[in-house]
């Protein structure tokens, strides 16, 4: 079999064996076979789809092109959750700690912001020192002494992946439902844990707009943990607005803490305390989601949430002390307000142009490796169903590049649309599958 | 725009702008766009195809890659023939220097063998000494001489193509009708020709299988050739079996000189001197289609046509000998006949199984550069409807290694089908469109 023939047999709608995907993705990860063959495969993935066989090969040939971690020193369960990207979503750096504290191993392999969407590497990253560039003996060291460490995709986990996610990002083959499973699940799978919580988003500001979409996304997800013998739980959540009051590197990062400090308000907290709930459950720390629920506040009330991050990010190298005082992170030199032109209530929110915004002026990365300013962010005004006042702010905006301000200032203006009558909302979790 | 977005503009199945189409082609073409990013875009249009718009601007931008040629100082009318591809296929061979003889020049810009089907370069280099590799310059005085010369695709010649071609071998996406029609009209607009006779082929011999595949791809080149101002006409014919009694490089190069020499009889003859005549409509040498066939026919018999031919291997460098005596070209080994199990009707010829066999026996190559042996060839003693006895041969094997000859005879067995009653034949030519 040459790489050719597979291409043509998934080309012309054909189901590959095992043994089929397994020839692919080790001789891709050998660099045996070229990127061009792999892409013209990518592309034929997309338009023709996985079964649900392929879709469990394709996992497990990433997974195991790499190191898949065990932590069996550690007698806990060990529970992480993912979520398919959003914006202002920081909910990873409060879910952490708050599980953690309530004796649930997290251990968190977290990526960068990706097209319009935050990533919780760069989150953290806002705090002076912080180090995701750990190598895996200091994870692991970590991880036992803390219940939580976040690093980076290593050389060591799901090299498959890695190689397979660039090429993808550049061949127009990222939105595809089984080649997303297999990035996420790859990854999730080799971090040594027994259950996940996987967030999927759904709405304007996701990778999937359509509940249709995030619930298939979602059920291929559970199915492939369940096959790998994992206790998974998929929450379907609202991404027609920005999770949150912010958006941006440092405030979010800012904004998760202040919830660690105890403001469970809005929707950015009730979603936090739901996941951090489902990572009790899964990890059997409680039974039923109420009595998780309360675990999980009484982790924040009683400051040991805040605890465990302030001491994970002492010895990830970071300034514990920002845990404390969130103002020790790097500011942004002008902070203005853009205010409404017009009056009425907030009926749709371009959420991915409000994330676009952030890292086009300079809070994200338009290639890998790009520099990124933590400190540009946004602070809404403007929530799906508020009203709001000709000469209201819609947000208060965190820049240091003034020359671009009065760009955004439109762009900002354009992504709220404000109607007559106030629009029904949904809730900030849609379903839950498990 | 990036090349992602435009990949992922096809992907998603909308129509690419000329602009679009030029930014991809000369972007690859100068070694800018990668080709991992082009073989996704490539299967993106192999799965969503072209519109015509997209498929016009496809060939322009493929043809001016390169150098188009002109021959204004050659007041006749320049017209090429051109086949989709076939086994037992040697109709340039003889219609080019029938249609010269008849005073069209014709500039021929030829293939080699691809896939199981047969190539005109290799056939012609069976004549010792014969080269297809000439400059440019050499190419037109030879043309202006004796109005032919055959020659291979040169650098300068729809660099595009070349590169897209090897790409597309590799990456599963040659049977795409855009793609095949861009990759024809670019190479044949590029000779400087006034008209086109194209041979479309059909059956399974053929790399369009079904009737209704070859219709379309012969009025896409029929409307790309009007659109480019050229007189055009295609011709769909079959390739359920090979064409002529021969296939292999020398034998079909003898068989094409025996009609030059006179012999007009078989399908083979059939279709050449009806591709010649319909050169001779194009190129405004006839005016109906009977009186152009009695042109060609009075081109063979008063010997003007062999003359040619002589005259252009001699120019090129060949054995002008071998135009009166065939013999002089390398002869295999070994002759042996594979003679029939069973008793019947030819019902089937598995003609592309055909074509593989020789070049399995030396007779093609597995990647380009491969040498390969010219005096392989198969004598065939069974046409379609032919009856066949129990102990007569199906083929004589013209060959040098012995060593497959079990696994050969084998394969030959299988390769005909018989029956008890005759099947209904089908004409050469199945359709003209123009």
């Amino acid at each position: 079999m040459r790489p050719q023939d597979l291409i043509e047999k998934k080309r012309d709608g054909h189901e590959l064996s095992r043994q089929e995907i397994a020839l692919l993705i080790r001789g891709y990860t050998r660099d045996e076979i070229p990127d061009y063959q792999m892409s013209a495969w990518l592309m034929a993935v997309f338009l023709n789809g996985m079964t649900e066989a392929e879709t469990q090969a394709l996992v497990e040939e990433m997974l195991y092109s790499g190191e898949v971690l065990t932590h069996s020193d550690i007698p806990k369960p060990k529970v992480d959750k993912h979520s398919t990207g959003g914006v202002g979503d920081k909910t990873s750096l409060v879910v952490g700690p708050v599980a953690a504290a309530c004796g649930v191993v997290v251990p968190m392999i977290s990526g960068r912001a990706l097209a319009h969407t935050g990533g919780t590497l760069d989150k953290l990253e806002s705090i002076p020192g912080f180090r995701t560039d750990l190598h895996l003996t200091d994870f692991r060291s970590i991880l036992k002494s803390h219940g939580l460490s976040f690093i980076g995709q290593t050389r060591e986990i799901a090299p498959a992946d890695r190689k397979l996610y660039s090429l993808r990002d550049l061949t127009g083959t990222v939105q595809s439902r089984p080649l997303i499973c297999a990035s996420i699940m790859s990854k999730k799978l080799a971090e040594g844990i027994d259950g996940l919580v996987l967030d999927v988003k759904v709405g304007r500001g996701a990778f999937m707009r359509e509940s249709a979409d995030a619930r298939k996304l979602a059920e291929t997800l559970v199915s492939v943990g369940k096959r790998m013998g994992k206790k998974i739980v998929a929450l379907i959540t609202d991404m027609d607005q920005p999770l949150g009051r912010w958006v941006g590197n440092a405030v979010e990062t800012r904004e998760a803490i202040e919830m660690l400090q105890g403001n469970m308000s809005g929707d950015f907290a009730e979603l936090s305390l739901d996941l951090a709930a489902h990572m009790l459950l899964v990890g059997g720390i409680a039974s039923d989601l109420e009595s998780a629920r309360s675990l999980a506040r009484d982790a924040i009330t009683s400051g040991r949430a805040l605890d465990t991050f302030r001491a994970v990010i002492g010895a990830q190298g970071g300034d514990s002390g920002v845990a404390d005082d969130p103002g020790r992170m790097k500011k942004a030199k002008r902070v203005k307000d853009v205010v409404s032109e017009s009056s009425g209530f907030v009926t749709a929110v371009a959420t991915d142009e409000i994330g676009r915004m952030i890292m086009d002026w300079g809070g994200g990365r338009r290639r890998l490796g790009d520099p990124i300013d933590h400190s540009v962010g946004f602070e809404l005004h403007a929530k799906l169903g508020e009203h709001i006042e000709t000469g209201e702010p819609l947000i208060t905006a965190y820049y240091n590049d003034e020359h671009r301000f009065d760009e955004m200032q439109a762009r900002i203006r354009k992504a709220f649309h404000l109607g007559e009558s106030p629009v029904s909302l949904q809730p900030p979790i849609r379903e839950v599958l498990q």
